[in-house]
């Protein structure tokens, strides 16, 4: 199996304004089944939001072509997490996202260039995090999971890139303090206190 | 290059309640750019409702691997008639859909299960016909369009008839009056007279 390189992940590491807390790798191993559960539901989601850019953006040939391969690709993941679920006896079923994306797209602008801007910044987040997250998940988890986590960094890795390249390509001024904005956002999620855990959810409430 | 068999096509060409008229391939002889550019933007529809679908029925796993495949399918072909179109030098923009699917959407029943079978149904409709231009159109065309719509017959009758199996399962009665329903729809939507001409327009008008 092709690895994704170390050079890749320590730029995504870099991208990201923090690595994901213990706690929530000890949380995560203790709640498979919403783990690939939500995992199953999000590669849905990183489909069907590619795809929205496509249908806002017909005149911008690179977000067409970029876009349709990662939303082909997030679906062909969709069918592989369905997979295992189903073979570890899990139901995949609606379950209530977590606060992680909302989070960010509360902060996307209302008008173009600025609203492709913010979604393709906010692309690249949770790109970069669920790259980040199998990462730090595959030395604790079983060998099935570990592997697929790992076969999934390579192409999770190129899409953070290709979302900011996007982003980068499509405004006139540069997109840097809309990142560390962004980054702001997603670094609280993260490191702030969650009672919902899910894939992408923040530090687990500890109850008392 | 494998080609679809002649059995498959008979198959729908007795499905669908009509072929289609002379006059609107005539037209479509006429329309090359509008043919092509409506045909990609129609391909980023189906991919998009067959991942409506996905949302919609999370409880339902015939549909989702059938749907997931389906869209990664039609973002392919979405990604080979954009390829077309820009070879060609026409430039991929928004533009007014025709009244086609509309027609039939709105008979969709509002609640489940009638809501999902009639999408179904829908669905093949929609399919179904796409195929049946893409025969109707291929002995009048140059020859690299006559290929890569040969190439689509194939996949595409094969959809048509994954949208009807899946009505059929998850409906507890027969579903022949729906389908006979829909195909009034269909049939009066391609043989009655259309301002806009369009992949699935009916009967171009005549200017006097």
């Amino acid at each position: 199996m092709e690895l994704v390189n170390q050079a890749d992940l320590d730029a995504l590491f870099e991208f990201l304004p923090c690595r994901t807390p213990e706690a929530w790798i000890q949380e995560a191993l203790n709640q498979e089944e919403m783990l690939l559960l939500n995992h199953c539901y999000l590669e849905q989601c990183a489909a069907r939001n590619a795809l929205q850019l496509m249908f806002r953006c017909p005149d911008k040939p690179d977000v067409l072509s970029k876009m349709s391969k990662l939303a082909r690709e997030e679906l062909r993941h969709f069918e592989k997490v369905h997979e295992l679920l189903t073979k570890r006896g899990y139901i995949y079923k609606s379950h209530q996202p977590s606060r992680y994306a909302g989070l960010m797209n509360a902060r996307i602008r209302k008008i173009n260039p600025g609203q492709l801007i913010d979604s393709l910044i906010v692309g690249a987040y949770i790109e970069a995090r669920s790259c980040e997250r199998f990462a730090s998940l595959a030395p604790h988890v079983d060998e099935e999971i570990a592997t697929f986590f790992r076969s999934l960094l390579k192409s999770e890795a190129r899409h953070f890139k290709d979302y900011l390249t996007l982003a980068q390509n499509h405004s006139a001024e540069p997109i840097d303090e809309r990142i560390a904005m962004f980054g702001e956002i997603e670094r609280n999620a993260i490191e702030s206190e969650d009672d919902l855990f899910r894939f992408h959810s923040g530090v687990p409430l500890v109850a008392d």
